[in-house]
């Protein structure tokens, strides 16, 4: 078999590790040259793909390409665009399989959540019927933890553990100033579907904080809710409070889009922390801080997870070699060996298991007040967040993050229309 | 001499290295048993003095103190409390010096802003002349960096790491999205006078991001502005705003107050970001993402400067030093010496020089067009977010911060009313 392309892609919203993610892809098939020629990126995601806009991997240095490990974002270009089913569009699926015919193609790897499996379980399927088998192989990634089969996703660890350290920061500075001055911090954390990263928050109660948190999967019920914060401030002076963004009253409005308006009288999504800070002022009469750390959290490669950044890496790494291997239409998986100590292993799944399958947060890992986690929670919890994988700085004191030079393949196809 | 005591308050926001500063006076003043018999610190700042509530920190271990260069917020509590003047409120000295008396308090180290600079003045002032004369030492802490004559304040470094290094990361992210999603991103931060931390966050332009920067300093033109982002994001596809809390229109109104109402018809103070995002979105149509970074940015001492943590100390150190060599109403100061390679000493500063001068950002910082900053300021800034000094972690991932046990000192005079 003479050595074929491999294309690989990053989807949906980019974290601080899929990178490292990407670096495992590209370093493991590098040594590979005699089953993959080169790898190609799609600039800017599968979009790239589909107007044939490929990045030549080749081009990168040893050196470059191995700093991805410690760069967050995704640094060939990612995007939020879903294939329409096979129905609805098949011209985009023939159209990826005459791109990777054109470029001799045989292995996609694709970076990304729920939507991106779905579209490379279908790229596999199609590719087979058209007559250019590719070999399809998903690589999990997304901070909202939410693919199945997997035991965690690459992105969520390290999101969890720069919420959790930062609400720790702020919750101790909040504890310094409470006798004369704020009493109540609100941080408002990602999630709009699940409250994975709003229990890592929660996992501050370990650390003494007293901490209100709420979740997506919670109804929101503002009087039990004040009730709980004001017990906590008379007991320790203060009171944390983590928000999920999608935390919602009973009818599902989301609690940041308590109709505020601006002077123009314009509906504006202010975010649910200072919707929550200022019911607590309102009520309770608390000074009040609140944070909303929206990419911060996301992207925060400062801090992290060592957990994390290895898993990504890993994956990556995985996927190469299940490909090399003759796997197709898999997905490599975190296995849990064990909690304490932390063991894992790399497993695999059938993306047939994987496309179209959400996976929610266990309602027993929610305490019974519905305001925090249960130790089943935490124990899940702690191993992802474990260890710390620091980027080099600069003399400047600014992290040695690389921007690669992304230097286009030549093109062979007819324009697209997207 | 026979040994006297110390006491020592925290004043003031609190900050990720005012901790490291009660580390160098407490370790110093252990290591001189025979001039100072024991570290007295005010429970919540200078209330505990006034309410006779001191900390013996005899009682804590060395690893404990040690354990206080790492710890961000103020371990002993800090308060926001500002003494009045002599005239207005001279029993309020009066009874610091009582309770210096009765506890054979020889040595008052201050650790805070403006206000406590002016205070610890007062207090050696009026000590001298009440024949129980205390050795008063400011200890220079503020993130607002606006203290004069030494050459920065600790605290500041910190948080101008924290925001240049999230801003870049963030950046990042937009830069990958922004093909087909989020534009614009906007990062709140912290100072309301002075636009030291704003200029922070200028500082990625030199890491190849599209930055504008929105200064207190400013006045802010909406017209121009918007036109400086459009600019940029027809340039590079995205563009990131800093954006200072202290932002405001012609008239002095900050942008955080334009007149957002909640359901009720409350006026809502939501934060500067949300309010310049929206109106880009409004003017510009771009798809926007927005922080506010609040207490995140001056609690993380997960990322705190190296220059800044050993400065913290070595002004601690210094203070407690200086106190033994007889010194009095002082303040020790950073002293540059050169910026390239970075280089500075220990100086120091009459309280009465320090007390009601306010240093502010000079204005051939700021860029002509008033949205970015200066080679001038770059060179200021880099050396003081130099160095990287990372917290020890626990197991489970998180920081091993130390909370102190805080142990009451024998109350001897009679209560008073704050």
């Amino acid at each position: 078999m003479s050595a074929k392309n491999a294309f690989y892609a990053q989807s949906g919203g980019v974290t601080s590790v899929i990178n490292a993610s990407a670096c495992g892809v590209i370093e493991t098939a590098r040594q590979h040259p005699d089953k993959i020629a080169n790898v190609y990126a799609g600039r800017n995601g599968i979009i790239g793909a589909l107007t044939e806009e490929l990045i030549d991997t080749s081009q990168e240095s040893d050196e470059a390409i191995a700093a991805l490990k410690h760069t967050p974002s995704g640094a060939f270009g990612s995007c939020r665009f879903k294939l329409k089913s096979l129905e609805d569009n098949k011209r985009e699926y023939e159209r990826l399989i005459e791109i990777f015919k054109a470029h001799n193609i045989g292995y996609f790897f694709y970076n990304g959540g729920g939507d991106s499996a779905d579209t490379c379980f279908k790229v596999s399927q199609l590719s087979e019927k058209m007559g250019f088998p590719v070999q399809a192989i998903h690589i999990p990634k997304t901070v909202d933890n939410d693919l199945p089969i997997t035991d965690n996703c690459p992105g969520f660890g390290s999101v969890a553990k720069y919420i959790a350290v930062s609400t720790l920061e702020a919750s101790y500075d909040v504890r310094s100033m409470a006798k004369t001055s704020t009493k109540i911090f609100v941080i408002e954390v990602m999630g709009r579907h699940a409250g994975w990263i709003a229990a890592a928050g929660a996992l501050v109660e370990d650390y003494g904080i007293p901490v209100v948190t709420l979740f997506p999967e919670v109804e929101f019920d503002q009087e039990k809710f004040l009730a709980a914060v004001d017990a906590k401030v008379k007991e320790h002076g203060y009171c944390t409070i983590v928000v999920s963004e999608g935390a919602h009253w009973p009818d599902g409005t989301f609690l940041a889009e308590q109709g505020t308006r601006d002077s123009f009288g314009h509906a504006q999504l202010g975010g649910a922390a200072p919707v929550v800070a200022n019911m607590i002022k309102d009520a309770l009469g608390y000074k009040f801080h609140w944070a909303v750390a929206d990419y911060l959290q996301r992207a925060a490669r400062h801090l992290a997870s060592g957990s994390d950044v290895e898993q990504a890496y890993a994956l990556g790494k995985a996927g190469v070699e299940k490909a090399l291997e003759g796997k197709n239409s898999i997905m490599p998986t975190v296995v849990r060996e064990s909690s304490s100590p932390y063991k894992w292993s790399i497993g695999e799944a059938p993306l047939s298991e994987v496309a179209n399958v959400e996976k929610m947060m266990p309602m027993e890992y929610i305490s019974e007040d519905g305001f925090g986690i249960t130790d089943g929670c935490k124990e899940y919890l702690y191993p992802l967040i474990k260890g710390e994988s620091y980027p080099p700085y600069d003399d400047n004191g600014m992290p040695d993050y690389v921007t690669l030079k992304l230097a286009g393949v030549e093109r062979k196809l007819e324009d697209f229309e997207l």
